[in-house]
């Protein structure tokens, strides 16, 4: 490690590109807007993973595996779909390469597909396009399935984790006897999303309805959880839509239902990706790194040995590897860095860069009094306890830590929700402070467009539980019987 | 289910084919060559996974991820490592689709990519790029990364699990200071994958070296175990390579060593992929169905009713609901079908399609008896027991079918192993019979690829226990000293 982060007062969006790699969490790769995501960033996403595929078995899903590819005329089938996915897509076009017979590798022009293939961006066309076979009559009903797999969209624009051309994710993609169903399916999936931000990633949400114009190509309804991030802008961390009866009609799936009678399939779909790593980073990191909530982390424990010389090492040790054990028998994941090659204040620096919620350190006067210091990488709070008791201790305070960051998460975005009734103080409190601004809309994408050119706010959604309130448009004065949701968003 | 499956003698590779699409593991897709993987066969794939990621992880690895894109050039820096995969590779030139105003979308020629990029085969090449980011000092090394990803190689003929165009697998990737080191690595790992093949998936294998001309391409040895199939031909089930410096030296990866010296850095590679399910498949299975390892089962027990009313039903679903709950505490996955569309001959047969290991049926004369009808998958027994300390019976029954299954593959493969002393005996021995053949070659790549083009036969390997031995060439009686492993292959 080298010199420390730059400040997230200074320039947040430089402090968060030097985290994600002097964190060891991702870098970009030789590719244009593919990033490598590192072992300690890819363990992260193996928890994340490993909560939300338990979640979905427990819901009764099951995965399945499809194509990478895409025929080019699976997309032309949904109209919307389609328009809000080409523009942004690598093509396949030829499938070998030939030596031109001077040492260089060239596209061999006779191996050119006859039909295009698109490597998907999201999988709705091929997998109802499969779905067609499964299908017959309402006991084949529902099927629900998730994918976990790697799509790509060729953004411009990139940033590590956030908005990269391949990314990593699952998409849900069910299919339903009724319309109600499909939309219970939709809403389940929206809530172990929300319950997965809060209670696992420690990240409090908005539920949310899309408007019409941030709807997902193709879907009837999108459902989101909106987040709120340190600098005030906000982040989409998950969707799912009730997708009605369009893929089915698009690739002709239909099914007889309980009368007997021939209609339609509906359907759902979801996903969440690798995304929730930018997320969770901007949430809760600071200066000094990241803040990894307790139960995506990695590592949870680490223990520093400080001695002066081997003999002290080695009694050292053998305290710590007795921690190791009683902490691994807790399900804990605990790391003893025993390295001689680098000092405790660097390992101190590199843990606290890390993330590690909980870092022991022992010396040799600890070894005498039975004591250990423990150090929260939440508060940076340091105290001298007694080892006796250690692993219960050091499992009550991951749960502690778990509860903390997701409050700390809380009374920021709570502090920085703000009503406003006028236009001027709309743009005053987004460029003054951010955060999410409720404020009346007529409802139409006129508005909304106008809004976004002119402020680059979008409406992040309708919230789920809003309250009814007769008002009028901060923009065009017509009658609104509610507020939205506007922030500036990632 | 409509009717049975043709047999195996009638015809093995119908058998076969049908087998995967009725057992519901898998379908073509739309995409030519590409396979849709459903869920019952991917949750054999998940079981699979999380036996060999344990491993891999026990064995000091982390999973990491790299780009699904290689650009062109990357690939002509190892001679023949292009050479290799160049035939066979999906090639994106484009990244963007456009309407073309007639309503069809096209692709959008302005969007042309500047370099072609291949859609990874193998990611030796982009790995190797990143490591060199990554390693300075002896100090970074060893680096022991796995990824799990998808892969796409172009095959013309395909058949699912086999031999796809698109195909999931892991590939390990290990950067090490010494030549030593690194062959000991490749050890391991192939040690690794043959565990995992006799101890999991019940398949007994040959460990060995390929020749030259069946080693990877960029590899200066390829570790690899080889199994056999039921029909008599033989199946690679794993490779694990040295591959020397090449890659170091393709993408100037070098470090300092302890002696403070700069030198190239040495690697390995190692991967298997859903090929493995095939093997799964065509290693045991009979005519009534598939016939699946204990520990790889998705569904290891499963529960039928046999009823002639609704209050017998309730009964019976009564004792079946005790019995998922003991089987549940010990970790055993088990099913109770209470479906009541059909009819218990119609389970019956299903479950034997789709290779449960263990059946249990409760009528109404085991309600009253405290008795069950228990059935084993692998040799169709059947009898009749108390329903005391099921639980435990069934874990132990389970383990016994465990080691039923890969003692009946041992015994089938050693059967299946026969010395030939003349080129004439092995061809008729090749035709008449299959299996793995010993005999005595020149060691020349000319007498090989003639022994292939004659026969169709390939040398699968050179065993690693191989005993020494003198004798003459079948071929061209030039002398030899052992004997190496000949079969026709998948």
């Amino acid at each position: 490690m080298s010199k420390g982060l730059t400040s997230r007062n200074e320039d947040y969006s430089q402090w968060y590109n030097e985290l994600v790699t002097k964190a060891d969490l991702a870098e970009h790769s030789a590719v244009r807007g593919c990033m490598v995501i590192k072992p300690y960033g890819y363990s992260i996403w193996e928890n994340m993973q490993s909560f939300l595929d338990k979640r979905f078995k427990e819901t009764g899903h099951s995965n399945a595996y499809f194509p990478l590819f895409i025929p080019k005329s699976f997309f032309s089938k949904e109209a919307s779909h389609v328009e809000g996915f080409a523009t942004e897509c690598a093509v396949v076009t030829h499938y070998r390469l030939k030596n031109d017979g001077n040492g260089n590798i060239i596209v061999d022009e006779d191996a050119k597909l006859e039909e295009e293939l698109i490597v998907r961006p999201t999988s709705e066309t091929i997998i109802w396009n499969t779905y067609r076979g499964w299908i017959q009559s309402y006991r084949d009903l529902p099927i629900l399935v998730n994918q976990w797999a790697n799509v790509v969209r060729w953004e411009m624009r990139t940033r590590l984790f956030l908005r990269t051309a391949e990314f990593l994710w699952q998409e849900g993609h069910t299919a339903h006897a009724t319309s109600q169903e499909a939309m219970e399916e939709t809403e389940r999936m929206l809530e172990v999303y929300a319950d997965f931000a809060e209670n696992v990633m420690a990240v409090p949400v908005i539920r949310g309805k899309k408007t019409e114009t941030e709807r997902f190509a193709g879907a009837l309804d999108t459902l989101c959880i909106e987040a709120l991030m340190q600098d005030g802008k906000a982040l989409q961390a998950g969707t799912s839509h009730f997708l009605g009866q369009n893929f089915a009609k698009a690739f002709d799936v239909k099914f007889t239902n309980r009368e007997g009678k021939l209609d339609y399939v509906w359907a759902t779909s979801w996903g969440v990706s690798t995304r929730l790593i930018g997320m969770l980073i901007m949430a809760h990191s600071d200066d000094s790194g990241l803040i990894l909530p307790p139960k995506l982390a990695p590592i949870q424990v680490v223990i520093v040995p400080i001695y002066r010389s081997d003999e002290e090492l080695e009694k050292i040790s053998s305290v710590a590897n007795e921690i190791v054990l009683s902490l691994k028998a807790r399900n804990i994941s605990v790391k003893f860095d025993n390295r001689d090659t680098q000092r405790p204040g660097f390992k101190f620096a590199e843990y606290e860069l890390k993330g590690v919620p909980v870092r022991l350190a022992i010396g040799g006067r600890d070894l005498e009094n039975g004591t250990i210091e423990i150090a929260r990488r939440d508060t940076k709070e340091k105290q001298n306890i007694s080892r006796e008791n250690l692993a219960e201790y050091i499992e009550k305070l991951l749960e502690e830590i778990q509860i903390s960051i997701y409050n700390r998460a809380l009374n920021f975005r709570d502090s920085n929700i703000r009503q406003v009734n006028s236009y001027e103080e709309f743009k005053s409190v987004l460029d003054e402070k951010g955060g999410f601004i409720l404020a009346h809309w007529d409802g139409t994408a006129e508005t909304e467009k106008r809004i976004k050119e002119e402020t680059k706010a979008t409406i992040r959604c309708i919230p789920l539980d809003n309250p009814l309130e007769d008002g009028a448009c901060m923009v065009t004065g017509k009658p609104s019987v509610q507020r939205v949701l506007f922030a500036r968003a990632y």
